[in-house]
């Protein structure tokens, strides 16, 4: 693995060490001196074109703890907005010295391409393209999946015959597309619960997913392990396709009742931050089955997982 | 003390340990590795919900000269531009792993929610609330009129029979409000002098304060140890309750007349940045009797005894 | 040498250290920790009145190399756009303990006036004012051209008898200015190639350059070593002085005809970012002859060299 771009090509094996590499990254962190020599000397470079302060602060404090140099780059302001291309800006980072880029980008696909080019040699992490992947938020979801089913017999456990239901835009969300490739990949089956005109073209035919308009009914039918919403973009609310609020939050969103109605053990999930009151009710946010925080939590684990798993030529971690 | 703030809650023995803190600080910041081991591994977060680079610079030296790891979220372009609540906020950072939070909010209040709630366990600093406090400017300038009026025999002093004019648009200040409560608690004698439309409501019946509108008998009168002039915020100024620049500056500006009736060993005081020719003529901001500059200088010193105060085991300080 | 303000000052014997230091800095660039413990404990700011994100990551790294802690302070959103002078902005972050400036502004001459006031003791950068200079820029450019003609033999070279040919706005343009004067330091003979319109007052008779408007011509006529190429400002694209894009692109670009009438081994340079089919065509900028990504490279080396230089009390590189 030289770089992280997808989950779709990510081998089952891969997948395992990451998540069990994040495991001692998050046994780092409880220690009193929150930090690892491993990345010592080395720079990231967080590459934003799009802004997104929780995942870059999330990149930023797992770099950190793995003692690399930061160096933040929004391409606001920069020769970018003045039309520079990427090509010229990954070579221009390559030449700085770079030794790994965490790419936010607008497009679908940037990432990839510059992994595949040779204008950069470090690794590229992905850290959520277009509406395309957001690999780290996957593993950090099955890395939360895992450690609430199994506890301290994590290590080395697949999500073999998890139920886990996704529940929104899958359409435009990259946190779909990248979990639902990982889950299936570890062994979950998957279900997609959105509106009609928000399930991607084709997912009911050649996807591995099941495919279902109604929640309720789905919740019923599979009584699912975990329940995973998405954030609806405020900004494509008055798209032609899109219920308005009213009926998507009763339709589709998960409220007190729909809580109610799940196994007092189903895991609720968001990849926040949270429209309270609209795909989520704060009563589910906030109650004991909500992994909410525990996924920002193991954010940082993954993503030192990651980035030492790429960066440090080693493949041991000495805790 | 678990939080910093208020001044208004802050017993003369806290205030005189991080005054005295700053003391061993100070000495700190002249060495030649300027720097101390007490906050490796930790994260301090600066969460700016407003600009202010002069505050954000400052705390941000401070946290790296005590060998902490600093990230900045700045609320612009971030997931709260997008209607992110305060809670999710804090509950993000506190999932992250943030050690220690410094806020700066526009609305009055916001850091005591903050410190509160049980949304984040760390320390929260108050680095300046609406028109509410601002403790670390009023602890840096305690801090200022004890080592410029006792010198080397600073430590453990308090301001015991100290007097202290307070000039200008005292309504809307925070920095007017922490450093009253603060000098009163040091022992100190304070008088606001302002126009009558800037002084708060109730402040001459209620507040341990002198009140005056006539800038000039209150010079003669009481014949002042300090003279701390506010900055005005020119988006008041045309404001119906604000007088225009030119009669602010002729009746509330210390001009080089004003100064000259000082005492000539009368501290002129001011938190920046400054209106020249304003609130403060150039003469009385450059003169020997300014301490602007220190003023600037002992904030690194405060802030840092304060973050480590807050944030490492120790209460001692082995520099 | 206090400061690095301009290469018009700088005697050749200072040129050559800040070269032979780049050398051994572009060593430790090389190493497995590419860090230096020469600036711990000390604080850079970069103080950026403009926009540069490329130069601004150049200085970070640099710094951070040295084991520095960075500051940026971006005037955007800061006190200086509320209308703080120069002054009061240098005062503070003297105050704040900065032990180096690097200073980026769009007023021709302000790095100066930071150096020659008494406003802040620390070595002030000049990382680019207005049309005027932009030394570290021309440093790089010595340093490349250096490298590439002499190899392993650079350390102590001048570049007594290499010709250069400067193509563009050197009207406008800084990187053209602090080369003319290193380059004429250094022993190399200079022709500015540009539009009539886009010549320097006073360069044909004043400055010691040769000065030419046809670019074909002076390929002929000089055979240069050196072909830099100076980027256009798309904001000056415009203004009744300039020609349009496509007579521009004919006229003063280097597209593949032209780079095919150089010599082989001519070098060609570009500062960046390249508009690329503007000033230069694809098959330039990527072909061996180009030195652009040597160019950022060599950057940070420079960069180091000059903050240890300034910064560090040593005369000598312990690598």
């Amino acid at each position: 693995m030289r770089h992280l771009l997808s989950t779709k090509t990510l081998s089952q094996g891969e997948a395992l060490q990451i998540l069990d590499v994040a495991e001692d990254m998050a046994a780092v962190s409880t220690r009193e001196v929150k930090k690892l020599p491993a990345l010592r000397g080395k720079t990231v470079v967080n590459l934003f074109f799009e802004d997104s302060t929780r995942t870059r602060i999330s990149f930023e404090a797992a770099a950190k703890r793995l003692s690399a140099d930061v160096i933040n780059f929004s391409a606001k302001g920069s020769s970018v907005s003045k039309g520079e291309s990427l090509k010229d800006t990954a070579q221009t980072l390559a030449a700085m010295g770079a030794d790994g880029v965490v790419i936010r980008h607008h497009a679908s696909g940037a990432p990839h391409v510059l992994a595949e080019s040779n204008w950069i040699d470090a690794p590229i992490v992905n850290a959520g393209d277009g509406t395309h992947e957001h690999p780290t938020q996957a593993l950090l979801d099955a890395f939360t999946i895992r450690r609430r089913l199994f506890g301290d017999r994590s290590r080395g456990r697949d999500l073999d015959g998890v139920s886990v239901v996704i529940v929104g835009d899958v359409m435009h969300s990259r946190v779909a597309r990248s979990n639902l490739w990982l889950l299936q990949t570890l062994g979950a089956h998957v279900t997609f619960v959105a509106p009609a005109t928000l399930v991607p073209f084709g997912a009911e035919t050649d996807w591995p997913v099941g495919i279902s308009y109604d929640f309720d009914q789905t919740i019923r039918d599979t009584r699912p392990d975990v329940v995973m919403m998405l954030r609806i973009q405020s900004e494509r609310m008055n798209a032609a396709f899109f219920p308005n609020a009213r009926e998507y939050s009763r339709e589709w969103g998960l409220d007190d009742a729909r809580l109610a109605s799940l196994r007092p053990d189903t895991i609720v999930m968001h990849p926040g931050p949270m429209n309270r009151g609209l795909e989520i009710s704060a009563g589910a946010a906030d109650s004991a089955q909500s992994t909410v925080l525990e996924q920002v939590t193991n954010g940082v684990s993954i993503r030192m997982a990651v980035l030492y798993l790429l960066m440090s030529g080693d493949r041991e971690v000495q805790p």
